[in-house]
C-alpha cells in the first residue's frame, strides 16, 4: 500500500490531533485489500493503549425521525460544553445492492464546518463482518485523536443496529409521534437496546399525539427492557431544531454514562463485546481458510453438485465432508 | 428419542397422508437434542425424493397490514380451487428474550377447521440457523405430504424474510395506506424481495390514500428491483375480509409460477438456495467443531482473557491462535 502512509506516521499524526492524518488511516481500516488490512491491524495496535476514553454512542431512528438533525444539534450542545464530537455512521447496506444508501457531510452542515468536530460517512462496500470491524477500529482511532464523545449513527436496513449495540456503550433512539400506531413501526429488538429516547419536533408545548405517543413508550419500556443495567430509559420529548429540551438530553446521557460506569455495567459490557468481536473474527478465518483449503477436493465439488441439483441433502453432505476433510 | 415414532413409521404415515404422523415429523426436525436430530435428518433423506413439487410462497407484511386475515382468504381460496395448502411460520424471535411472539391458529380459525389446510405456528426457540433448517425440514415433509401450496409467513422482527427468502419460490408482501408516507416504512430488503404486492383493506371502490399508495408503490418498485426474474411485481388493492380481487391475487400468483418456470428462474433459484443452506451448515458446524477442540489449549484461554481486558487487540489474537491451532 504505497499510497498511505506509514504506521508510524499515522500514529504520530493521529495522536498530534492531524485531521488529514485521522480521516488517511480510517480510509486504511476500510480499505480491504490484505496488505492495507494489515497495516491498519498494526496502526490500532500501536494506539490501543489511547483508546477507551470515549463515551461511545449509537443513534438509530424510525424512518422521518430526523435523525441527522438530532446528531447535529447534539453535537453541537456537547460542543458548546467544551467537549468535542466526532460522527461516524454504519450501513450495512442491502444484501442485494451492496449500495449505500446514505447521506454524506452535507447532511450536518453546521457540525461539519465546527473544527471541533469530525464527521465520516459510512463505508458503503464489504461484507458484514468487515463493515463491522472497519467501524470498531475507526471508532478507536477516533478515540486515539483524543474525541470526547463518539456518535455513531445507523444507517439503512437490518442490521446496523445489531452492529452498533456490539460497539457502544449506549443507544439513543429518536422518534417521532404521528398520531398511528408508532409503537408498532419500532421494531422490538430496537426498544430492548434503547437506553434512552428522544420523541423529536416536539414544541414546548407538546401536542396531544406527543402526549398520547409519550404514554405508550412509558408503558412499553419495561416491557421489553431487561434489568441487567438497573436503568430505566428516560423518554424525553424536544426538538432537535428549535433544541427544545436539549439540553435534558445532554444532561440525561450524562446521567447514563455515570450510572455504569459506577455499576460496572460499562466494563463488564466492553469486556462481553471484545470477546464476541474476537469470537466472530477467528470464525469467520477459520471458514475462509476452510474453502481455500476444501476446493482441493473432488469430494467437495461433487457434494456441491449434488446438492445442488438436490439429490442429496445438505446435512448428509455436510456429515460426508467432515468425516473426510478438515 | 424413545417418544419418536420410528423414520420408517414417520415415512409411511406422511406418504399416506396422516396429518398426525406429519405433525410428530416437524416436532422432530423441531427437536434440538443429538439424537433427534439425526433421525430427522433421516427422515427428510428418506423422503427427498417425494418434495419439490408445491409452490413455495413467502409472505411478510407492515404491521397492521392484516397478514393473518389474508393467509386465511388466501388459504381458503386455494382450497375452493381444489388446492391443498399448509402454513408455517418463521420466528427467529429477538436475539435478547428468545420469545415468540407470535400467534397460533386461532388467528386463522376458518382455515384450521379446514381439513384441506395444515397450519402450524412458529418454532419459537433456537438459533438463527437452526430454526431456519428446520422451517426448511418441515417445507419438505409438507411437500412429501402431497400440499399443493405452501406459505410461509414471517413473523415478528429482524431476519425472518432474509430467512424465508432462502427458501422460497416467491414473496408476497401484504401492505395498507395509512394516509402518510408508507413506503419508507417498507424495508428497503422487503421492497427488492417482494414480487408482488397486496395493498389490503381495500373497498371495492379505493380510497384517495389507496390510490396514492399504489401509484407510490408502482413508481417504487423498478427502483428497487433487479432485473434477474424479468419479473414486474403486479400490485392488487384488494381486501382479505371481503374477498375483494382476491381471485386476482391467485391468477397473479400462478402467473408469477407460470412465468418462472418457463424461463428457468425457479429451478436455478432452488439450486442456489440449496448451496446457500449447504454452505451455511457446513460452516456452522466447522465452527461447532473448532471451538470444542480448542477449548484444550491453554493459549486460546490466555488469549480470550487479554481480548477482553482490552490487553489484546481481537486480529492479533486471531492471528496467533490460527498459526498454533487447527
Amino acid at each position: 500500500m504505497n499510497t498511505f502512509p506509514s504506521i508510524e506516521e499515522l500514529k504520530n499524526g493521529i495522536l498530534s490531533k492531524d485531521r488529514m492524518a485521522l480521516a488517511k488511516a480510517i480510509s486504511l481500516v476500510e480499505n480491504s485489500m490484505p496488505e492495507a488490512k494489515k497495516k491498519a491491524q498494526g496502526l490500532v495496535e500501536a494506539l490501543m493503549p489511547y483508546t477507551g476514553k470515549a463515551q461511545r454512542i449509537g443513534i438509530t431512528g424510525t424512518p422521518g425521525a430526523g435523525k441527522s438533525s438530532l446528531i447535529e444539534s447534539l453535537g453541537l450542545a456537547y460542543i458548546q460544553n467544551q467537549k468535542t464530537v466526532a460522527v461516524l455512521a454504519v450501513d450495512p447496506s442491502s444484501q442485494k445492492t451492496k449500495g449505500s444508501i446514505l447521506g454524506d457531510k452535507t447532511r450536518m452542515e453546521r457540525l461539519s464546518k465546527n473544527d471541533q468536530a469530525f464527521i465520516r460517512p459510512s463505508p458503503s462496500k464489504g461484507y458484514y463482518g468487515g463493515i463491522a470491524l472497519a467501524t470498531y477500529e475507526a471508532m478507536l482511532l477516533c478515540e486515539a485523536f483524543g474525541f470526547d464523545v463518539i456518535l455513531i449513527e445507523t444507517v439503512g436496513v437490518g442490521q446496523s443496529e445489531t452492529m452498533v449495540a456490539d460497539i457502544v456503550d449506549m443507544f439513543l433512539l429518536v422518534a417521532v409521534s404521528g398520531g398511528g400506531d408508532e409503537l408498532q413501526g419500532i421494531k422490538r429488538g430496537i426498544m430492548e437496546m434503547a437506553d434512552l429516547i428522544f420523541i423529536n419536533k416536539v414544541d414546548a408545548e407538546p401536542a396531544q399525539k406527543d402526549i398520547y405517543f409519550y404514554t405508550d413508550l412509558k408503558r412499553a419500556i419495561p416491557l421489553f427492557r431487561s434489568d441487567e443495567k438497573q436503568w430505566t430509559p428516560p423518554v424525553i420529548m424536544g426538538s432537535a431544531t428549535t433544541e427544545n429540551h436539549l439540553e435534558d438530553l445532554v444532561n440525561d446521557i450524562q446521567k447514563y454514562f455515570t450510572h455504569i460506569e459506577k455499576n460496572g455495567f460499562k466494563s463488564q459490557n466492553r469486556k462481553n463485546q471484545n470477546i464476541k468481536r474476537f469470537r466472530h473474527l477467528l470464525e469467520q478465518r477459520l471458514i475462509d481458510r476452510f474453502w481455500t483449503h476444501a476446493n482441493e477436493y473432488p469430494l467437495v465439488e461433487k457434494l456441491l453438485t449434488d446438492v445442488k441439483n438436490g439429490e442429496v441433502f445438505a446435512p448428509q453432505a455436510v456429515d460426508e465432508i467432515l468425516q473426510n476433510i478438515g
